[in-house]
């Protein structure tokens, strides 16, 4: 076959799934599998809220478009919801719903960066967001800050130090993905006010707003609503990943250039989708979330004492430093370890620069599955 | 509150809705409204491949992601059909699914185009391939060409006078939207011939294959395997189209630069998308299919017939010539009048330059509603 044409040297950029050579490793695996690599959770949705629960006797015509912006009801629920969240008035022309909040960031990052313009990244961060500033030609820079930063006055100079001319967006994931650390209010107001005096955009990434166990979340649009576009899941908060429904939320006049980059992604989000979060909308989402944030926490808990780290802040995830345990073959090596005892985890680089560490999330397998997890890597790092 | 920062201003080219000024005025129509504007059709689909069809009983963790290539029985599926339609084997590393056809016709330009580079567009043009390009920061070129072309040599020689060095990528769309035309497989086998020639990706949008008329839907990656990315669309086929559910298929090498793209826009393609669009494919989609397509023929010869214009090859659309009855307000106050009783058709340069054409979908609500819709089209246009 002839060769194809050349392909965009900004895509070849993008790392491809991290996942695949070790997921050739554990298909040969015989025994029991933990998958603690991705975030998702072993649960199903509330009762009524799932596809079996939406008919086309209730909903005739479900299964065509909406418009791309959001279904009408729905986005007067959202708008409803994030103002009573952050404070901030909030109208439909605030809203635009998206296919998961992976929807909402790149719609964000497509609006807001032109070729050659830098997202300033909180590191560690959400594995998409330097693949989202690529795929519209911008240029991400990692800004290590977790752990780095420890007052609203160093949280300012640890930006401030990679910001250039060229600089568009800082990109914030509170509570973070994937150490679960929630980033202190005051920390946020300095940023805000850093970002107003740059002219900067801010995209805070909060679709772990409703899994805090320990501090408060703020909301960066309540600080700086003109600059800001949160985004948002329903995959997180109601355990509906596969539906691929979130929302952005910020100012409308730009908002309504998120929507031509939406428009222009997915069209519209699934019909059912929208249909199944307005439905977990109207409390049924939020006593869910009720009921399992204690045993999320306990997961927690119990994970990172048996590992040995602190306990998460917020989110489900625990991001862990493995240097002492690696080898001359390094982190690869320790995952190969891993993989061979059937135990899958999220590689440090994803991440940003952390060669030496690995994620693990504490939700994405039944709370057995995950315990016997936990306790494979417990031993594979020398716990007792 | 402080003016926010500029956006991108490839984005702010981006036509945004076309309808929303004439959406607003729709809404203060009293009686009957006729919306022929968009695709999409008045039918729920197959039994058993709806929402309500599919339980966490049956398939248990169906709301939480796949793989973000897809779910690996319906990439088989998919592969299996895109051998027997097109007669190269396709094997699942040449699938990607995708939300929509949107999906896969972005993750396809996102891929190979690079900013500055062209996109040569066949028109009329499926509208929202002209954004697709931009948000990737392409510049697309319209190449007039139904009714243009007439031989497969005026089809090469048509593209041919808008080729420059920076052309990356030739997208074909037969059946045609909005024109309902097939292409003949002589002028595609020229146009492939000619990419070859010039080492071009030819990105081929065949989201109405099954629904042709008269003549026969031919595939391009049959012609040029190396250098097409062909998409399709469960949307049309099956009436799922808010399911958001497509494909591209094409040489499994450059789809792993597509994958990328598509997991940094939507992440994976909704799980129960993914599944009622594969249990349609067990044999209950084509039937439906078949099923409807008489009657959709139907309404297409029917409308044609009454609006004075020829029948339709394929799609579900026609595209009118309205010039003649434009007064000194154009085409808008034509489309006003329209509207004023309310019938809303989709505006001509949304296709391209096409000043004075409307598209009217004859498939988007009732047929009873439809034949309403088409005897007030009549009227306007003066047809007995």
């Amino acid at each position: 076959m002839p060769k194809y044409p050349k392909t965009d040297p900004a895509v070849a950029g993008i790392k491809g799934s991290t996942f695949s050579a070790l997921a050739h490793r554990l298909a040969r695996h015989q025994g029991e599998v933990y998958p603690l690599h991705i975030g998702d959770t072993w649960l199903e949705p509330a009762e009524g809220c799932r596809m079996q629960d939406l008919t086309v006797e209730e909903f005739p015509g479900m299964h065509r478009y909406t418009a791309p912006q959001g279904y009408g009801p729905f986005l007067e629920a959202v708008a409803a919801r994030a103002s009573a969240r952050t404070g901030v008035p909030t109208e439909t022309a605030n809203v635009l719903i998206t296919a998961g909040a992976t929807g909402a960031v790149g719609a964000a990052i497509g609006a807001t960066v032109s070729p050659g313009e830098e997202v300033l990244i909180l590191a560690p961060y959400w594995p998409l967001i330097e693949g989202i500033v690529r795929s519209f030609r911008g240029t991400p820079v990692a800004v290590p800050f977790i752990g780095e930063a420890d007052s609203p006055e160093s949280a300012v100079s640890v930006v401030e130090r990679h910001r250039t001319a060229a600089t568009s967006v800082l990109y914030i994931s509170t509570p973070n993905n994937p150490t679960g650390e929630v980033i202190p209010a005051s920390w946020l107001e300095a940023l805000c006010e850093w970002a107003r005096e740059h002219d900067l955009w801010i995209v805070s990434d909060e679709v772990y707003e409703d899994y805090v166990y320990d501090g408060t979340h703020s909301y960066c649009r309540t600080l700086a609503p003109e600059r800001t576009f949160s985004t948002h899941s329903f995959s997180k908060a109601f355990g509906m990943a596969g539906n691929r429904c979130g929302y952005a939320v910020g100012p409308s006049e730009p908002l309504a250039e998120l929507i031509k980059v939406s428009t222009h992604a997915f069209y519209s989000t699934p019909t059912a989708s929208q249909l199944a979060a307005l439905r977990a909308l109207d409390g049924r989402g939020d006593r869910w979330v009720d009921g399992i944030r204690p045993q999320y926490l306990e997961l927690g808990l119990r994970a990172a004492e048996r590992l040995g780290v602190p306990a998460p802040q917020g989110s489900t995830f625990l991001f862990l430093d493995v240097s002492e345990r690696l080898d001359e073959r390094g982190l690869h090596g320790f995952l190969s370890d891993c993989v061979d005892r059937g135990l899958f985890l999220a590689p440090g680089p994803s991440f940003g620069p952390y060669p030496d560490h690995a994620r693990v999330c504490f939700t994405s397998a039944r709370p057995d599955v995950v315990e016997r997890g936990i306790d494979v890597l417990a031993g594979l790092l020398g716990r007792r």
